[in-house]
């Protein structure tokens, strides 16, 4: 175990990446030494992209991936809230979530200051959307003066008064997941079931929660298409997370269709006021309440209704003390588009399909979302949606509004939404919505 | 096809990875918009390495091959000899010869002028050692005066006068081979048959030769261990220089045991004399004739036997000419070693094996070879082997003599030997050893 640690020349990057390559296992001192290595310099970025393609296509087993995730904690620092006491000095657990990415996923606005209601802390360290997917930070920061980066105290301490922190992830956690992250995202290596599992749960774990949720989504708007490939992703991370200690759960959720009747940022943190309020979607609320019931629960906290709290002001309430402790205006008016065009439904009948892909590209085109991680984005842009699949429409109504504020980000964006509307005959039967397909604990391992 | 030639930035690097990565074909103007933009630096190291490590494991069929090859051929200049003529102005055809390297293998250097000496051209750009293979141009450089950079007006002018050279390939002959090679040797991704097949062919066909022989050695001195990657190499080379239009033929021949009684620079220089003077050890007079039969048959020229002209001197005329034309003196003293080790047999009996690699490893100890491509290597540095396998040996007589400059070097070759030698009884009947295993042409593809 020590031999990586104190001779980091132990091992030859061409010797592990040909294990790898040939289909052997890896060692958990040459995983220790190879993530060392590579975070100091040592191992080059070409041998890490060789290396992270031979482990995409050989896989990693249920060890080598524990020993990954740990190399990469253990490449920065780690969290520790085990100062946080109650009253009468019995600590207060901490229970946190993460999503691993879909369309119109605002739920992190209203579930942090819910479950925080209960007295349980939420230390929610977040990051900024890539792609079509949209980011909890750069929704938070369409409020007028919220900032996303805190210092530990600063965190430590909003969790003891406030309960609700979402704030920007540290540089010094998991620095080695950083830098590989963005490697895989130039070498074709980000489709890594093992790879994708260290990333999220190195972080979470580095960030020391006692209890986590994870909402793995599957379909057309999430990472993972299949509901195998999501399942896989879940018990890889369950098993990661209850490995190292923390009450881990997940459920797959679907994300064939955007969550919600928003997918941009300020027009998210609207909705997510809404919900805050007692109303706004159900499939939001839904969601909302079981990811709250998974954290309370992990938390210690049983036999209680986060809907009371979302009904009853509560959650609202640690809503504008969460915003107000990082410098935001909870009263402050949200930033509105320049410019908006409305898509109409193609035909009358039933909304069977409504693209989750397609309207997160579209919402991307228009502003809310970046290329490169350098981009600005858009508070106003993104994409309103007036009907959802089961809904009855009539040809030419309102269908979705193309918000932005340059004009000329219109066309492409109704370029990426094409073939992304299905309507079928009045009367169709569709198949029942399911939101939540199933749930994933440590006893299913 | 021209469009990836005239826009390079019509190809997305992370899209080529993943088609490759998914088990899919790539097209000529994907591999060509690859290859370019590689050499130009607009697609990463990392980029390239990560889908070297996918073509491993994925394969290339013939045609990517075929593609692949031509997109380095393309990234540099071409050769041509078509301007070598007879008195009565017909072209003069002329042959190549490329071994995939083995220990003591010095064919080369009898070979070229032996096939020169029949009027027909060599144009032999080689290469030099690294790791346990030795590189003809460092035995040649054992000859005071000897140089290996020639101008392409200096090769021409020596085709057209001497008829053989062996020189230094040019840097700008397939750069996108050297700089791809580099990559392969740090990032695992070396042993990959396609990437093997084009990076020697790639020059080859560049070099501008109208016949090639290729010696494709199998056994554990070469790079190939099984016979089944070593035909599958020879005929995918066979296939890439006839589709080129190179008349192509290969052997199979084996390296499990060194060729000859060397392996060093200088002393397989000397041994190389023996043979040009009619002598030397069978296995190299034997594949020596055989390649050049092969040459002289792919330049246009049969029935005539090879051998003759090592016996009647024609040969070592022409290796005078070379060795002379190239500022060598042919008749100097070669280098001596300052220091000898003797490795005796450790029993009586019949000697059944003699490790090829092992023999290779040991002289690379002795500074015969390098590790890295800038390190010198030592003239007089190398091994000499007193009985090979099938002879009768008496236990402690001497077998192999260890050659170097520097002493220290000696416990360490030594070490590598350990495993090297196998005797059986006296009157075991050991299988006769086979040469050259097959023959693979055009016609077998």
């Amino acid at each position: 175990m020590s031999r990586a640690a104190t001779d980091p020349t132990s091992y030859d990057a061409v010797d592990v990446i040909r294990t790898k390559r040939d289909g052997g296992r890896l060692s958990g001192d040459q995983i220790r030494w190879v993530i060392s290595a590579y975070t100091a310099g040592d191992v080059a970025e070409e041998q890490m992209s060789a290396l992270a393609m031979a482990v995409l296509l050989r896989g990693m087993d249920r060890a080598e991936i524990a020993d990954w995730t740990q190399a990469m904690i253990a490449s920065g620092e780690r969290m520790n809230f085990s100062s946080l006491t109650r009253a009468d000095g019995t600590r207060r657990l901490t229970a946190d979530k993460h999503s691993t990415g879909g369309v119109g996923d605002k739920i992190t606005l209203p579930l942090a200051p819910l479950v925080a209601s209960f007295g349980v802390p939420v230390p929610q360290l977040s990051g900024r959307g890539l792609g079509h997917t949209g980011g909890t930070l750069d929704k938070l920061e369409s409020i007028p003066g919220w900032r996303a980066q805190l210092s530990n105290q600063e965190i430590l301490n909003q969790l003891d008064t406030v309960g609700a922190v979402i704030c920007a992830a540290g540089a010094s956690l998991a620095p080695a997941d950083k830098k590989l992250y963005a490697l895989r995202d130039v070498t074709g290596t980000v489709e890594s079931i093992p790879l994708i599992a260290s990333s999220i749960m190195s972080k979470k774990i580095a960030e020391g929660t006692d209890a986590l949720v994870l909402d793995v989504k599957v379909g057309s708007g999430a990472f993972m298409k299949t509901h195998d490939d999501a399942e896989e992703l879940a018990r890889t991370m369950v098993a990661l997370g209850t490995d190292a200690g923390v009450r881990t759960t997940a459920l797959l959720t679907e994300m064939s269709t955007p969550l919600g009747m928003t997918a941009g940022n300020a027009m998210e943190v609207e909705e997510s006021l809404e919900v805050l309020a007692g109303g706004g979607p159900d499939d939001v609320v839904d969601l909302t309440v079981a990811l709250a019931a998974e954290m309370l629960a992990g938390a210690g906290i049983t036999g209680v209704d986060p809907a009371e709290h979302l009904r009853g002001g509560q959650a609202m309430d640690s809503w504008r003390q969460m915003i107000s402790a990082q410098g935001g205006d909870p009263d402050a008016p949200l930033p509105q588009p320049r410019h908006q065009h409305t898509v109409t439904a193609p035909a009358s009948g039933v909304l069977s399909r409504l693209d989750a892909y397609a309207v997160g590209v579209a919402a991307w085109r228009l502003g809310a979302g970046r290329s490169r991680k350098e981009d600005p984005v858009q508070a106003a842009a993104g994409v309103r949606i007036h009907a959802k699949p089961g809904d009855t429409v009539t040809a030419g109504q309102p269908l979705l509004t193309l918000c932005t504020d340059q004009e000329h980000r219109i066309p492409r964006a109704e370029e990426a939404l094409t073939e992304a509307v299905s309507v079928e005959p009045e009367g169709t039967q569709l198949p029942a919505p399911t939101l939540i397909h199933r749930r994933i604990t440590a006893e299913d391992l």
